[in-house]
């Protein structure tokens, strides 16, 4: 009987090509999972994950689903394709879902967490898991703004030149801006997201900590639907998606 | 005029075969730094540590001293080094200190961390900067067993086998066993360190902790001055030299 199986991972992504696989050589995070979840099912397996993170973001809770034919317990899966990954990536559990349950289509939301290191020196501790910005930000501006990017808008000006999404309004259930003492953490739950658009929102809050954008533009930058008038989008290695709601 | 030079580091220890420069092309600490302070000093540049720390042993506070004939303001030296070398060396400071200091003689005590994780699976994010340990480790009995070692005794049963060390009395002023749920840290301060001494104490920790070595037999395994009485070597990547005091 062909079981419909539901994992959820944690990877750091600082050695991978992202997720998707791809036709060349290589790594990706998809790449790697398959071919042991493929020895595991002894014969081909494709993984659906939730979403398509890019090269360099990392997950504590990505959610994916794939389906096996041959007859090992569910609650063993996971410790088998732990013995056969690498130590960048682990799954957290395995789980079996009903046939229907797709990881991507089924998703309701996401959760994502940018951590910016606000030090004059960098840490090595932390160097690919956060985006180390050297100026000072102002915390109080970039809590100011949150606010106006919740709600549900065209985020059309918080795309990446290039993508070819038709609908472009989402949901932003809620924008923390926490203050970590070293670090600036921003929190982000929201229905789906546009290509980069977290790292673009980022980027603009960063240049809103600065000074460079006003606190109160936000609003004016999301109605101009220019990806100009938004911000740079901030370094991959910062982001990690956190959980994916179904 | 000759300037000696006390530098303050902080490493990740993971991809380096630990402190020392070796003769064939291996990548060492001494090495990558003698390297690029060689350029900034337009000549050789002989590096002296406060300790010689193993391969993939990591450092938040190791010290080094060395001497500089070029002209460069001591306070530019730090970020002028950091500019020349990989993001996982860090140079936290440099300052201008007598003529005769000398990093590892004039040593006083050392303060390490070693980190033990004691989960069933392992986490990506610190698999390089923990001991993942899966068995159940009993933290009630690994703080009794640790005043055990505090105070001056000849520490012969906590040196690796081979080593030709003298005089094997140490002081350890405080040996600290603290519970951070996930994870139980051994944090150690002493007049000095025999060869793995840190982790042949946390090995002997830990299987306290699992109910192999009773608590109360640490007396006498100092007083045995048997190597194999004491516990095994709990490997480099958990330990962290925090501090060297002058």
């Amino acid at each position: 009987m062909k079981r419909n199986i539901k994992i959820t991972l944690e990877y750091d992504g600082t050695n991978y090509s992202g997720w998707q696989k791809q036709k060349n050589t290589t790594k990706t995070i998809q790449g790697v999972l398959e071919k042991s979840l493929s020895k595991i099912n002894k014969g081909p397996v494709g993984l659906t994950a939730a979403g398509r993170t890019d090269a360099g973001v990392h997950a504590l809770g990505q959610v994916a689903n794939f389906f096996i034919n041959v007859n090992i317990p569910t609650d063993r899966i996971s410790r088998a394709l732990n013995r056969l990954i690498p130590a960048d990536i682990s799954c957290k559990i395995a789980e079996e879902v009903e046939p229907e349950f797709h990881a991507r289509y089924d998703a309701k939301g996401k959760k994502y967490r940018y951590r910016i290191y606000n030090q004059r020196r960098a840490s090595v501790f932390n160097r690919n898991y956060v985006y180390h910005y050297i100026h000072p930000l102002d915390y109080q501006l970039m809590l100011e703004a949150a606010r106006y990017f919740e709600g549900t808008h065209d985020f059309v000006s918080f795309q990446s030149a290039g993508s070819s999404m038709q609908d472009t309004v989402r949901t932003i259930e809620l924008l923390e801006v926490i203050n970590k003492e070293t670090e600036i953490w921003v929190e982000i739950i929201g229905n789906g997201f546009l290509y980069n658009m977290v790292r673009i929102i980022v980027g603009t809050l960063i240049e809103i900590g600065t000074g460079k954008i006003p606190y109160n533009k936000v609003k004016e930058i999301i109605e101009s639907g220019k990806r100009e008038k938004a911000g740079f989008t901030a370094p991959a290695q910062g982001l990690t998606l956190l959980e994916v709601f179904y």
